[in-house]
């Protein structure tokens, strides 16, 4: 079954969950400060949360200032995991057509991540490589930043952008792996997205530290028959003292609330 | 001086150029290979030009497609160039505030990269930790592929998106190191960019294979004493038979054409 946006749906059925654990691990913070243990940390925060968690997103910006030994970290977390959750490179690429293709390759190939975050801004001819792999693709819609407002927000022909977002995004699903990055802090714009999204899925970071709701977040975004993925970093990383039976313990809080809503 | 528009100019000056030669390399479109053969050819292209430019444009997906080997080259490239022109890092970046600071220090410490492209999608947040380097940032405003159409093209209350990012731009500038990107295709809205950025520099993409007229947007690109850096990559990278005496060449026509526009 190589259709992503089903591989995905199949993953979080299996493990009966919708959380995404969002691996954005501040090595400065550990107990121990060298690469080494962060990179055993990683591993060991996957392999304690893994029969629980059916996605893994992974930001980019937290590996890439390590430089090379961030790099390799990259790889070895898709290699850990080895198809036992779906992953997410959280890299917020795109360019134009040539280049996005590269990326693709980067992430897709290279890394081997099963799917990816992108920005919309350069428009659909961007966005299209990442597209023809069997690989999931999560366009930015509406983000949970105050920086939202900035452009997102804006009216366009009496829309909001991130609609026109959520609409081409629907357009261009013809090989149904893309899905929408929808930010929990903005519920009553959810609504109108579910309407214009239809069935794509959502990965909605935003709930725990940023204060978004996870019942509105899962109610919203399970209608029509959709998948909403709640995306936990901070929250779950960082709870407690930080150790990994505090991790384990607020992974299986967070799987509880989620499997009492659903 | 660390004023990044300061030493951008002066760099400029100095060279009598508004050349930014692109090193969007694609490793399989060499006579040889090979991984050591692609870095040396990189290097060999920056030292038969860089007395002529004063700009380097670094696509980081033709490197990040090679993985850790293309990592180091990313290094390799300003290890290289250290201090003799100008290293853009064309990574289009951009995420919530601290992820964006975590990738200012990827490509600004790590890489050392004297400057970076980035998404505006998701607004001023977004944008502002690389502002607060002694950095350049170039932020995209209008690009030069179709796609441009789809959401930078539009209205929003009454004024084209692209406008909208280069106010935006402009109220940042405070410490005098944002640029933007604006596409050489774009003849007829380049006009109004340049009056919304006022002094803001542009690094300007799409002269030679796209089309765009190299007079019109050093034209308008220098109004208001402003500066148009002119991005050139397959024009010049692989002209002839992609020889370094072929790329020599054109970095030579490309800069004599320039400066009689000058």
């Amino acid at each position: 079954m190589n259709i992503f946006n089903h591989r995905l749906l199949k993953c979080c059925m299996e493990k009966n969950n919708r959380l995404c654990l969002g691996l954005d691990l501040d090595n400065r913070k550990l107990k121990v400060n060298t690469l080494s243990y962060f990179e055993g940390f990683v591993k060991d925060i996957i392999d304690t949360t893994i029969d629980l968690c059916p996605v893994y997103k992974i930001n980019f910006a937290f590996y890439e200032r390590l430089g090379k030994a961030g790099y390799n970290i990259l790889s070895e977390i898709t290699e850990h995991i080895n198809g036992r959750a779906i992953t997410i490179a959280d890299a917020k690429r795109g360019d134009i057509g040539n280049s996005s293709k590269y990326y693709a390759e980067a992430i897709f190939d290279t890394l081997n991540y099963d799917s990816i975050t992108i920005s919309p801004y350069m428009g659909e001819d961007s966005i299209k490589p990442f597209c023809e792999y069997d690989k999931g693709v999560f366009i930015l819609c509406l983000t949970s930043n105050i920086g939202s407002n900035d452009f997102q927000n804006k009216n366009i022909d009496g829309e909001k952008l991130y609609l026109h977002v959520a609409k081409l995004a629907c357009d261009m699903n013809r090989n149904n792996n893309i899905g929408l990055v929808v930010g929990a802090t903005k519920n009553n714009q959810m609504e109108s997205i579910r309407e214009y999204s239809k069935g794509l899925p959502w990965l909605i970071p935003g709930v725990g530290f940023q204060g978004g709701s996870l019942e509105d977040s899962i109610r919203i975004g399970s209608k029509y028959d959709s998948l909403p993925i709640i995306n936990v970093s901070r929250g779950i990383i960082y709870a407690g003292n930080g150790s990994l039976d505090d991790i384990r313990f607020a992974t299986e809080e967070y799987t509880k609330k989620i499997r009492d809503i659903l």
